[in-house]
């Protein structure tokens, strides 16, 4: 089963985290490229391969197994469903299958959920649950922010080092193409350009429900998440700067050696050497994670995590999660 | 009169040369800014102002003495057309009166000119044309690409120092301001930010029209224009890199002083001495040109000129042609 | 006394902070610009004035009322003590000065202080202690990362809004320019472009101490400050992000009036209307700080405080602490 | 032969052409990275390998068969001398080989050429002269600005399409990494970021003398150049700007087909399609060329010619020398 071939559509496939898909998909030796579609750009040839974008209804779904969908969201539920008539799995990087129920979906998205028969689906982080994630028909990928602030604070959590009734603080920047690809306003050059700005703040922003909903299955004592997203005057890379405190039983001074156990066996989250700081620079083109621990009182700990927000923030992960659906070596085509 | 106050409005101020019009005129001691109009922002508080920006069709055009257009072609002429029927004065920074006549518009611009009447209007340079400026009732704002190339070709058209059959090799770049404020594709920060892109080449830009009627006026001999513009990765700042080559008789060594003589009283252009070269932080958030010269051999000489795209190219110009046709200096608010 | 005209010499002012320092001053109705030094380029012509700079040695100290000091720490103290041997005021903007006594500085800065008999000096925040700077002899302009901070949680702090055995968690943000002039591995323009890095992280940052001093004599019951700043690839600007939590009898929805009402009557301080939150762009290249307040839950607040780190966060702020020690109006040249 | 091993080692790994080379080299499927040196850097370990920066005097030339020099001039001769006593092969990224006489280097390096018996070695561009480098004991690679230029000139040379007696302009523009690691005031993050800057002008640069060389061996009638350069502010990528007029007989509509059939089998050249224009990121962490074709008027025809200045401008056209040396396919590694 090792080496089969899979045949696979990327739907959604000029925007940011889309084209990123196609790319690492050209490299992986075992997909075919089937169709990548795109409403905007249909007939364009996609970089990387030797396919045109093709409308998304005219995505021939009967000639492939697998598609990753790179859509926004209510359209990608949509898209998830017609997949699964057609028997083909579904790697979905929109948020469409993150939240576990119809309700936290109205609650942050403001409509009702297009297909809530589609809720649970596995959320797709591998490190937290890889077992999950085997051979499954249908995995929700999770976004940019989930992705970073929960590889960064899962040790703790995992191992009930956390004062419980203390929120836990997350500043958090990311590049500009998290925004999509679409122009608006807040992404012309001009606005971006010499600025940094929050945005989203107070608990506002979308994927502070789907942490907490994270976060509570790792540990049901999770505090709250206080949440600051801000835009940072750069293509690509995200950065989660998190703030905690740690129980009476131990010392901030143990959590370097907790991180460096908890990932030992983890190929793509790098646990920085005590002293050295992570840095956008260590992971940017990567599908990699990194993180460094600071030490700030024997009580505090601050934690930097960063990923590529195209990449271990999307479409990388997308690939890493098709690799566990299909028994391929998790890292194939992301080293 | 040299004290009297004048009642201004601008329309299309929240773009991005109306923004810098209302910040330079904020400044006027003499100015009175009675409304400010933006389709987009109607409503918003005018930054560096005490007013509220309102729809077009909401000016009060009967309170004003003069109006600064900043619109979008094609709807500029028909407001100028507007103004003109009130008695109101008109700086045009659009290009609908910047080209002589109605046959040249047409070409350029792909429709017939809205009001063929309102042609010529002077061209507001008043480095090259102070004297056609004063006291009238309409000009017609440069382009940000005209002023910095005329200003850089100039004393040689002028003197008639280059060889006439030849053309003349202007490589242009632009900050992304001169694309406007509107959001589209070619200005997302992130198709913008580590790309450097030719666009608008083969004398196919609009540009070419109104810089080769302009040197035409300054010498009937002079040469064809190779014109290619490029985007830049920066706001703000213009550059011209102008290659010439001398006529007989001429040597590229004595350029340097027929510059330093030509704007020796011009105080919003600066001849940088010998073995300086022009950037753009010399002229950014200035209403200044600044120029270099080098001589690459006896005969072809190469300028480097530069303005800040929405001051010296846009705005500071607008409000220097306003205080020639007011009669106050003509620096006023510019230094 | 409040025209008298004042003799100024500007010492390190070929460095970003000193730039900005002259430039503000040659806006000033009352300064003479009499010198201004520069190890590195003494000969070169100073940018808006009609002098040249000239080594530090060189400077004419009994040709001068007052003198800015934009230096090294170290040096900046000799100097400082030569000034006052000609009867000459300083404004020191090195951190020479800043911490009140001579443990402090050497706890801090690893060398024992060169002139104790220096300390302490008036810290030169005037929103907190305008009182303490009129008419004085010596001020100690305080850095950027302190302005930034102290103005941002000064309202809760004097009010003693915040529990008090509860960090006080600052996520800073700095523009490269607070790095200075001198070109080093970590300003280079490839190291920083496309990327966003910690450093001095864990309570290392010198600047701790100084914003720990401060915020004491607010509040004696003041929190420990865990401060972790970020070198952000832009030229100017700077951003705190600030963390508190509330004690008991105060809820977050009561800190916007609290911040109005503290900073209603100051005009260098910019508290944004509920809903809008500060960014950079409030503040580049003016003399002002903005501060947005976001309530997270009834208990936890968020608070944005940014300035330009050469402006209200360096030269502005030292030329604010000039016109309280001379008498002149506080804004003189700043608005 | 073909699959042969071959142990290498990299002088100057730290640098920027340096770090690429070493990236590269690590995807080479037939080398052995048996050390990489750094003055600066020695003991830390060198990305993408399992071994640390050593001193260059530590170096092992015994154990290894080739070496790669990106190195400063000067200090390149004297080790290429070294590693030809070791019977060691050499692909040098300095300029010390390039030029073919030792007076040529003295007239543009302004000291003697500190080995002139290694004069004239083969020049590495292998578009232009691939058979001169297979199996060859020692390569010069060209620099950034020649082969961009090159390579975006040379059909029209070979073909003798150009009219003799007139000049080659070439307005060129490069990222900073172009200027090497150390920080330099010029490359102060704080001096680039929103400029833009001409620097070596007037055919005083010292690639003009590389790049007039290799013209003269394409074509004896090729004009001078006229060359400018620019500073970029973007980290990497470099952009030829080619102005030319052609003689009659040859129309400029005929240009893109003689650059399609030219370049029709290489590559690591990409002939965009007509109306499609060469920007950096047609390139970036690329190893190809990118060129497209502009006519301007019959006669004057506009080429932009692209590369990464640290891939196919450097270390990425070094890897294509050395696999033409060990007649390795030519694209190994590189695609």
């Amino acid at each position: 089963m090792q080496q089969q071939r899979v045949r696979v559509g990327v739907y959604g496939a000029s925007g940011y985290a889309g084209q990123d898909a196609v790319e690492i998909l050209s490299q992986h030796p075992c997909v075919d490229l089937v169709f990548a579609t795109s409403g905007t750009y249909a007939g364009d040839a996609v970089p990387f391969t030797n396919v045109r974008y093709i409308k998304p209804d005219d995505a021939p779904l009967e000639s492939v197994d697998a598609v990753f969908l790179a859509l926004p969201h209510g359209v990608s539920a949509q898209t998830a469903k017609k997949a699964e008539a057609h028997g083909v799995r579904v790697i979905d990087l929109s948020a469409d299958l993150r939240l576990d129920t119809p309700e936290l979906y109205q609650k942050w998205y403001n409509h009702p959920h297009p297909h809530p028969e589609l809720l649970p689906t596995p959320y797709g982080l591998p490190e937290l649950n890889r077992d999950a994630l085997r051979g499954v028909e249908r995995i929700a990928a999770p976004g940019c922010y989930p992705t970073t602030t929960l590889l960064g604070i899962y040790p703790l959590l995992r191992e009930n080092w956390l004062v419980n009734d203390r929120p836990i603080i997350v500043d958090a920047k990311s590049g500009v193409s998290g925004a999509g690809r679409e122009p608006k306003p807040n992404t012309h050059f001009v606005e971006v350009y010499g600025n940094f700005s929050p945005y989203g703040v107070g608990r506002a922003h979308r994927h502070v429900g789907e942490i907490e909903q994270e976060m509570q299955k790792i540990n049901p004592n999770a505090g709250l998440l206080i949440f600051t997203p801000h835009l940072l005057p750069v293509d690509r890379g995200l950065m989660a700067s998190i703030y905690v405190e740690l129980a009476p039983g131990h010392t901030s001074a143990e959590v370097q050696a907790l991180y460096e156990q908890t990932y030992a066996n983890e190929p793509l989250v790098n646990v920085l050497p005590k002293g050295q700081l992570a840095t956008l620079k260590h992971v940017v083109k990567t599908n990699k994670a990194a993180i460094s621990i600071t030490p700030n009182t024997d009580r505090y700990v601050h934690i930097t995590s960063v990923t590529d927000n195209l990449r271990k923030g999307a479409a990388g992960q997308a690939v890493q999660c098709f690799n566990l659906m299909y028994g391929y070596d998790e890292t194939t085509a992301l080293l």
